[in-house]
């Protein structure tokens, strides 16, 4: 029975905790296939991520784990599987399609259950990849019940993060609450320069020479939840704010494929408003 | 008589701008070394910059020049010399050792008039290049005062541009316009990402992956004046504010250099709150 | 008739060529919507585009330009029309689902005539997008006959250029002649390192801490044509060779689009072994 | 006694290696400080460093540590003390200032003992650091006799690394044997594309969008050392030989001090012929 998991730890720092995780790994005659550790001292805070494989069962080594870990601790012992993940959109197509594409290719690391859009712009395309597409309009409601209506669509379905992929609502603490540390947004802009609505004429008027994206976890806060990755490029004069826009959304689309990787392959921890990603 | 010159034209587009200022080069069997052109469509002001070459006299050609552009047009007609500067520091050395090691080795356009510094942390660096440094303290006085007696040293000297080599003091909007658009700053932080005091720190406590510069010119918005060039290096979860400010040093004073070097070079407008950068 | 062109000129350098350019525009009343000039002084060559608007004919303004030209000039007066391609492809899906999606997003100044690809691996990939995909298998004949076969669907179709979407078959002489730069490929390093097969196994095998790729057109050179835009990522020793070629893959399809922008464009000339990018 | 050291270690792969020493550092109460692993399963080995802090005696932690190692195991215990370097320089300033401006404000990881030039130039510049500086002079004599002459001088000196900062000067196997895995070079192309002499003519002929530096340990094959570090900066079309190699500089001499960075924190293993960069 040879087995793989994904070993993911944070709780208090304490003296020999690397030890005592690799005294449980080799007592089990487990490979290291990777290990990382960090600290936060401030904090004192101990984050590990290890990848071990050999003839193990999943609870039987998650138990050995806890047991030797400081109280509150908190422990996962995963299988890498892909996970399952609903996109949320709005009118533009490129963060969605670049997922689509990589979905396609066997190359994304989960399962596309379904994409809700409150247009229907980009119902055809993900039709194309016979993926199920919601049309869940919020024209002439609050937003509480538009909310409610895609609620009861993500509620049909199993997932495990909910991807944000120029979703060009603002969402309620309601709903934040509900999916906390599940929602992964792309946010055009290097944040925190430029929070809030239309980035891209913000840096414009601003006159910056280099543009950005940001994605991250939603909290309640808009626009001020844990940053999973950034990139940037350089713009110049000649870039009116159309032209930032249409630069900015390659930007966008590599820095949401880039953070949903991570997320997919368990390498981000929320760590109060930032993360650790190994 | 061969002559060299930067031809820099700021005014309202009209339609034949470029016709009528090659047709005065032309005219005078002029080469035309490099040309660059801008139409700012929103507010409609045309922008050229051109090096050209040749048999002809300075007075004569800027009068020709002048003639064809429309009404209040601003016009430059500049010998490729030497700029002069004067820099402001504090304690940090890597902006001012970097532009002195330049200067040095005869890469930096400008002659280096002197030094000021508010601490004398610097002095023994500066002197080792035999350059004056003026130790100009602020303590126990008001900024009013202190300003003062940095002007009664700056009015000293001819000079170009104010150079802030992480010059640690706020400046009055007095000092701002006494010297307008002759001060360049290079702010730690990727602009307009955290304004003020300690970005470095701002920064960590985000938790952004990425931290960057800017080299801007100084306007009496603190941190708001026209950006004339950015840069950025990744940062991680391993990286406390000390370390992001070790590794903010060297593209601080990359940018820095980047826009003296723009600068001195006679390749940058100032427009509005941005820059047209040729 | 409100009339929009790109004017591409290169040809011999010659004093007054802005001038007389600029002449004709200006006596037709044409704006002038961007404009940009380059001499290359090593062998005096002068390359010109503009982008004017107005009301014109496009014949006449095609020989008005013409006539001021020196002999031997090599002058176009294009629409800015979407361009016509033809991809080629293997297996591998990332850089023609990147341009599958821009086209299907209108994003794509092109419309995509066909795909072909000498494995059956993409077809329903491209079928989804309603698109043409002609299968021309390579096996058991030698390169001439496949060519033929190849050539043979080109020929049904109008087009501009030929895109090498990651196609890995080595072209002949004879196919790079029939399709004298119009043939635009992404090659899977940073050129001139790692010509040749597999890139990623000789960039791992060096121990390199950045990869890149190339966008090119094709001469018959192998590799060796003149580069339309490059770009790298950082890599580390934990990336074997299969994690370089992951990594790999979003450099490419961001160099190769970027490059078909510019190319689709018109705003590259082909200078000898090297490009001009306007 | 509260120590620290640096642990360094690699040996063949073997289970329990990570538990092994944790238990050492356990065992002795000791703080890990950072903690970092690799495996090249490849070639089954195994590399580790770790920051340890306490109450520990060096030789006593080193002989714990060596004896639970496979046999031939490397280990290096080392104090985070300043190394000793010494620089070799020919008429380029701009790698040489650098590091005497981060030396100068205590920024670089090392002690300058001398700088030996074959040329006379940079000489005043040292000078104005206090520092050593001795010409050699190579004309006139055979590569042997100017070496000998110069490792007449470097054997003078206590010494951790040779650093070339731009030495232009090809080494003979007899002076890179002599100094094994302690010299490194900084290399103005990002290697391995343009080996050899004159890498920005080369760089301008290709025509290459982006040119680099290469920092690398040195070896007797001329530019094919393990690398340490890479950069690159874009140029265009407007890049004669002569820009590319002004603004090769700012990325030489940063590459240079980034890996001097990481070899004077003994941060760098070598790996046949790669690197190993914690």
């Amino acid at each position: 029975m040879k087995n793989i998991a994904r070993i993911l730890i944070d709780c208090k720092d304490a003296k020999g905790l690397v030890y005592q995780v690799s005294k449980v790994f080799f007592e089990r005659s487990l490979n290291i296939d990777s290990n990382q550790e960090f600290v936060d001292k401030q904090v004192s805070k101990f984050f590990m991520r290890s990848v071990v494989s050999g003839d193990f069962e999943v609870s039987e080594l998650e138990s050995a784990i806890q047991e030797i870990l400081p109280e509150n601790a908190h422990l996962r012992v995963i299988a890498p599987e892909k996970k399952k993940i609903i996109l949320l959109v709005t009118k533009e197509s490129h963060a969605l399609g670049d997922i689509l594409i990589r979905h396609s290719a066997g190359e994304l690391d989960a399962n596309i259950q379904a994409v809700i859009g409150n247009h229907k712009t980009l119902e055809q395309l993900v039709k194309r990849f016979d993926i199920p597409f919601h049309h869940i309009p919020a024209e002439g409601m609050d937003r509480q019940t538009h909310e409610k209506n895609v609620m009861a669509v993500i509620n049909q379905y199993h997932f495990d993060f909910l991807v944000l992929a120029k979703y060009m609502r603002i969402l309620t603490q309601n709903f934040v609450d509900n999916y906390a540390q599940k929602i992964i947004n792309i946010h055009h802009s290097f944040l925190p320069a430029f929070i809030g609505a239309n980035p891209y004429k913000q840096a414009f008027e601003r006159g910056v020479k280099i543009i950005g994206a940001t994605a991250h976890f939603v909290t309640s806060d808009l626009d001020e939840g844990p940053i999973i990755a950034q990139n940037i490029i350089p713009v110049n004069h000649r870039f009116d704010w159309k032209d930032m826009q249409r630069a900015g959304r390659d930007v966008e689309k590599a820095v949401l494929s880039r953070a949903l990787s991570l997320v997919l392959n368990d390498r981000v921890f929320i760590h109060g408003n930032k993360t650790i990603v190994f």
